[in-house]
């Protein structure tokens, strides 16, 4: 049996397909839960899981759909009966894949969609996820020698600083709000035991698909690999204990203001 | 003619129906337009108009439809050709009216709800009604003596700091989200001129429908009646010009944090 068990959630490619290939390379034995909308599609990840057989589990799972997120954490509780850590990756700029670069491109069905997926999304994960988290055994993070202050599992929510100032739209808007979501989330599930530690992790600008928009703006040295950025992640993650909860921290570990 | 033209949106009841009065009473001669979802169900906002006949201009907007917003626009351009003022008033704390206290009771659909009045709302309402409040006069708030730093309008967007643990839904995050939407939004329509000063401001703890499920957490002398806080809020309207935009104050005038 896995000694620890990780679901990545947007596993198909950029971030997420990187956090199941450096748990799966570095974190062994572990079991991987790796989430998308389109399984059928996601021919690398289906490789990754090919490359190691029976520890990658891959679900279809649409983070707008509740549906989908009920039917995942029902197959994770009956085949793992836990979860030590859930990262929820799958975020979009905008429904037409390009940031919204003045008020007048602004609607109201494309901020939604972008709410829906990068805000709500986590939220309704944590709704279903948390109880699996909280029969967790507490293997990704640092626990410290207290019992009464050991975690039992992590939730960390990608989030993001777009430092243009072109993006009027939804995408730092959802972004805001799921910081907000993070700390209440880190509230609810930090009160009692089993604790879950909750917090937000901002990547750095990542040379994916999503940030392409923005990469003008940066320098080179600025712009990172998927591996440097989830390497960097990690690192934090396996800093984390409850003492942390409830915080949004740099790729470099600083914390971040709200 | 009118020499200020201010728009309430959620003029119903509550904060908004106060907005109206006040501007009648204490800011004349003014016309105001007062928005709500049902205007056949808004007894007192009609007697109001019936009180001051050819004042006030009752439109049918709900906010979360982008053809509501888009047609009051227009009929306000029709009529009046600008505006000075704009305030964002229609709140809910959940679909149900009650907050949600716990993470089991967050749905998706609520939160999207949740949202979609108190996030997008507010910005698409600035998408529609910036070109007016570009032709305005101004005469709401403070003006400078160097025209380069006169604005024609400004947008308020009601926001509120939720002290309560006990909401993990979509209202606080639905209020993260309009803080940074106001943000963004004093950017875009600061940069140049016509100036529009957007600000979001904090009501204090009113004695409304919507906060009724906290009353019991506040101190009886912290509650205020919508006068109370409506004649705060107008104090801090007058005092603002394009150096104050961008920001959160609370009712006493005090900024408050992002």
């Amino acid at each position: 049996m896995a000694s620890r068990v990780a679901l990545i959630q947007g596993a198909s490619r950029g971030l997420g397909l990187e956090f199941c290939k450096h748990i799966l390379k570095n974190k062994s034995p572990a079991a991987v839960i790796a989430t998308c909308r389109n399984p059928d599609g996601a021919t690398e990840l289906r490789a990754l899981a090919d490359q190691h057989p029976g520890q990658v589990t891959v679900l279809r799972l649409d983070v707008s759909r509740e549906e989908d997120i009920c039917g995942a954490a029902d197959r994770v509780k009956e085949s793992f009966g836990r979860l030590d850590l859930i990262v929820n990756s799958a975020a979009m700029l905008h429904p037409s894949g390009k940031g919204e670069t003045s008020l007048r491109e602004v609607t109201a069905q494309g901020i939604i969609s972008t709410l829906t997926t990068n805000t709500v999304g986590p939220l309704v994960m944590a709704k279903y996820f948390a109880p699996l988290l909280q029969k967790g055994g507490g293997s990704f993070g640092q626990q410290p020698a207290e019992k009464a202050k050991q975690h039992s599992g992590i939730i960390v929510n990608i989030t993001a600083k777009v430092g243009s100032i072109g993006d009027n739209g939804g995408y730092r808007m959802s972004k805001a709000a799921l910081n907000m979501a993070t700390r209440n989330l880190s509230i609810e599930l930090g009160r009692s035991r089993p604790k879950v530690v909750c917090v937000c992790l901002h990547p750095g600008t990542v040379n994916t698909d999503l940030s392409r928009p923005y990469h003008r703006n940066v320098p080179k040295e600025k712009l990172f690999s998927t591996e440097q950025s989830v390497s960097a992640l990690m690192n934090i993650i396996e800093t984390l204990s409850i003492e942390k909860t409830g915080k949004a921290y740099n790729w470099d570990g600083t914390e971040l203001p709200w």
